[in-house]
């Protein structure tokens, strides 16, 4: 299997006149859901992505452009990649990881 | 009920000669776990809390000084906060309102 | 001097309607202008703010509120916070460091 | 002229024993030097580019790839992009419009 990341995208639109964006970050998501080869999980805070560092750069590019296709003229988006390549990581591995690391009495 | 706030917060240990930072990380959700007012969730790239602006920021502070008492020397924090006033937001009305919200056909 | 950390402090209003956030941006600034013990630069992509970690996250709480005093009603605040206790680290030494790190040929 | 994005990259090896890094740093520097389409800024807290969208993912890319061909096991990269289409943007540009506007009484 090829190298995996671990990596959180959030895509802000701005200038949309409501406080509301649930509409654009659904449509995101769906995007999401359409790539190969990408595991994810979507949280309050953003939307956790793995797979390899290439498909999901190109993911989160599809993402950034989803407000711009719906009207939006400034987007904000922001991606934090966690790669380790001593070991292989998932999405479930690391929560379970940081559970049961024994941290003293 | 006072208004609240939803964050997510990465600590990040540097110098710490291993990858694995998982030890550090259990610690800070240890704090997190004691912490009052707030509820919170664990994922695979942080800890996502709610609660008051004021309480939040408190316990994003105590999380960044956990790896300090366990010996670390550099700690880089990052704390994104979403706060909304026109209607109360917890964790879970977040996701659901993305999973929920019409994208359109 | 009472250790520093330095931090970088984005504050982004949403609903506002327009794609300009200056406005905004610039009442941000000049409550760090307005803070105490605080060294400040103002970059493209946020405000990086020097000082002790209390103060900082003080100042960012101030920032963060600054934009619904202006009538907004969802704000999106990150902070970034590098804080380093085996060395003193000013805005300026950090980027000295990288400008005159030999990267080898 | 092509449109351009403001990008901020931060790329922190994990696991490098010592705390400090700007080895790494300066190297991932000399790869912003070298990339075609690319204005940048150093500042204490990362890296500001500014370029066609594209080309900003691709020099995310290479930057985050650095530590790793300098013996790092693990990066953590943040990728945060302004993408502004209702009017051209520039480094200098987004500081001047802060700096200028009227926040007065």
């Amino acid at each position: 299997m090829k190298e995996q990341v671990i990596a959180e995208i959030h895509v802000i639109p701005l200038g949309t006149a409501t406080t509301s964006l649930s509409r654009y970050i659904a449509a995101c998501i769906n995007t999401v859901k359409q790539a190969q080869d990408i595991s994810y999980q979507i949280t309050a805070m953003g939307t956790i992505i793995q797979g390899p560092l290439e498909r999901v750069l190109e993911l989160a590019q599809k993402m950034h452009e989803v407000p711009f296709a719906m009207g939006v003229k400034r987007v904000v988006t922001s991606i934090n990649i966690d790669d380790r390549r001593d070991k292989s990581i998932t999405i479930d591995s690391k929560v379970k990881a940081v559970s049961q690391a024994d941290y003293g009495s």
